[in-house]
């Protein structure tokens, strides 16, 4: 018995003809044995014209638990539509199916509105089903709570639930998307960039986590924590052709080339907020980041500075874009930082460079700098971990500097 | 303590705009101390949208089984989401509100996808919450099965659900529709139409059998089976205004000024359909009847006509025309027709006059008969029950019919 989780994006299921020829793809996954779920977005632009219309009406008036708990009842909903849509398309191509929302296929998050985590998944009866040969159609994107409150996973969500369903099912996962699989950079910015055949999970993770939107995050780490190979590729495919396409994202040994650097991303998503004149305290920072965390606000660079002044400390850090705002007030509106300065710059950059061959190569670091000095791009800040290395730099250098990292670490086709 | 359902069909919930309108007039009843369950239809055009999508995906492959589970999965969602912006809209409005989806609300249904019933509402923890004073909002047109499937009421089912939810609510039902009450006839076929204030559950249950589709017959007679009041009025009334509009419908004996016909209506949405040459076996009506009742297809009028040729029998009768192909194919397929003519006719219209004073008045039909000869209308066939007369005429004077019988009893205005 050999399972397979299908995903398919927006794109792939935005009208009736792409949800046909995305049950074809499963169809010829069933005829060459396997028992599959598929896994599927809403159709491109709906889950966003949802999005606009909860926009229209409005946050709840004060006094009032927040709406986010409806907003979710609203924009999981278009998944339900192409997951009766797709259960039908299979049906009228002679393969058994049947749709799973989250509610019946046991899809069980925490309560945590517009960003849910997937806490477990109860799946015997659709396991059962699927093994007895009826494909199962779940919609991604969407969970429920032990309560019984429907949620919703976050952008790029239907990676995670489709993830999760194979880390629960014990099977491998292929990502179908509108791109062939994870290039060394993104293509529309770079016509050199290449194609990877195989990623390991720890730099497919710096990856999405920097930017690559071919893949969410989370969906990368719960396939790495469940050892789920993962597969990207591209739903415009010929049924029957899918096989060995696309990009393989693998545990690290089961590469046999490795690249000193994998990628390099580019992403314009967030902005800095910098913090002058704190009190050098050493609970300063941890107020700080438990005030932000617990605000559910992902803070990724960090950068404390020495300070000028006797006594007194700088921050720097970044923050997606969308959070800036209510980042820079909750810190405006805490007593401890009543005599810090504080400021927020949306027009900044983040390259990165990404690799599991850095561990045992030095000087990457150098070539970077080095690379950048040659064009001359000024580093505002600088993140690293075992793999990654990320220059903060003004957004306007943002490109420049991509390509000439992915020129400077031989990525260039 | 005073419950109340209020329905809004999907006009009144056509953009986030008219969502919030209908939010006012809830907040309208809150404020006058009521505890209220709003139930939504979905978006106006967006259910036709679905269905079109469905359409283009076709049906199941032959041997496998119908699609019209997940024909319901993808037309509810419609419903979702207005029940969720619908949650949102008045928690924006300072008015608090929780969305309870069918399979979260207890709406029970038997597993006829597509047309469903209602068979409970285990509604307890719902009741509660409205109790408590949070608004509770509910998809119309969606149930859920005793197995935890999605099914669809049925055209009109968002009326059906409202009433249910009434009825075990125990509590009256306001119908927020696109016009101001139920009319003697349809206002845009004759200039003459007089809105009623009052109408009794039986004349309006024959009215809504019949084509007037300000009303589903399910839900009249839901609500006339639990004592429900329902009230059917203009969702463009002004929150706070509503009070004392529109056409309430109740109990005879709530009604002091009873005419004689209350309303004249006009379907054109029937075919005949014909068999001559059928065997004069006493069991071959049933034989016909159970055959198309057991297919879900609704026969409405029925001549048995003497045959001219020895020993066989004609037989007429009505289907919805969107049945009557399949209910042809039936008939065809059945042994015992072999020698049977089956004829088919979508020209036809059914002009009818619905009055509870007809218990005690004679000469209605007589009244009847003479208005359709003064015009020269032929009439094809005749049903009739205790409070209503129908006729079957030719479908280009269904509209003249119409208007002669308002005016012959005594309906213009």
């Amino acid at each position: 018995m050999t399972r397979l989780v299908m995903k398919f994006g927006g794109t792939s299921m935005a009208d009736p003809e792409r949800i046909l020829h995305a049950a074809r793809l499963v169809q010829s996954e069933v005829e060459a044995g396997r028992k599959v779920a598929v896994v599927v977005s809403a159709m491109a632009g709906v889950t966003n014209q949802m999005v606009a219309w909860t926009d229209i009406i409005g946050p709840a008036a004060q006094g009032l638990p927040s709406s986010d708990d409806e907003y979710d009842v609203v924009v999981t909903s278009g998944e339900q539509v192409t997951t009766g849509l797709m259960a039908m398309a299979l049906r009228s191509l002679g393969v058994p199916a049947r749709s799973w929302l989250s509610w019946q296929a046991g899809i069980i998050t925490d309560g945590v509105h517009g960003k849910a985590k997937v806490v477990a998944i109860e799946a015997d009866d659709m396991a059962a089903s699927i093994d007895s040969g009826v494909v199962a159609v779940i919609p991604g994107f969407q969970g429920v709570t032990r309560q019984g409150r429907l949620t919703a996973l976050g952008r790029g969500g239907s990676d995670t639930s489709a993830t999760a369903v194979a880390a629960a099912l014990d099977c491998p996962c292929d990502i179908y998307t509108d791109v062939d699989g994870v290039f060394t950079t993104d293509p529309r910015l770079n016509v050199h960039a290449r194609m990877l055949p195989r990623i390991s999970y720890e730099e497919m993770l710096e990856l999405a986590s920097l930017g690559a939107k071919v893949l969410h995050s989370r969906s990368v780490g719960l396939a790495m924590c469940h050892r789920t190979p993962l597969r990207v590729l591209n739903s415009r495919l010929k049924p029957g052709e899918q096989h060995g396409k696309g990009t393989l994202v693998c545990h690290e040994d089961e590469i046999l080339e490795q690249r000193i650097v994998s990628g390099v991303t580019l992403s314009a998503d967030e902005s800095r907020i910098t913090l002058m004149g704190l009190p050098e305290d050493p609970t300063t920072l941890g107020r700080i980041f438990t005030l932000l965390g617990e605000a559910e606000l992902n803070v990724d660079m960090i950068v404390q500075s020495p300070a000028r002044m006797e006594g007194r400390g700088n921050l720097l850090f970044t923050v997606g874009r969308r959070d800036a705002d209510k980042a820079v007030r909750l810190l405006a509106a805490e007593p401890l930082l009543k005599d810090a300065e504080i400021n927020k710059d949306d027009g900044v950059a983040k390259v990165s460079i990404v690799g599991a061959g850095m561990r045992s190569h030095a000087d990457v670091a150098g070539t970077l700098f080095r690379a950048l000095a040659d064009k001359g791009v000024p580093v505002q800040a600088v993140a690293t971990s075992e793999i990654k290395i990320s220059v903060l730099v003004d957004g306007a250098w943002g490109e420049l500097a991509a390509r000439a990292l992915h020129t400077a670490f031989e990525l260039d086709a």
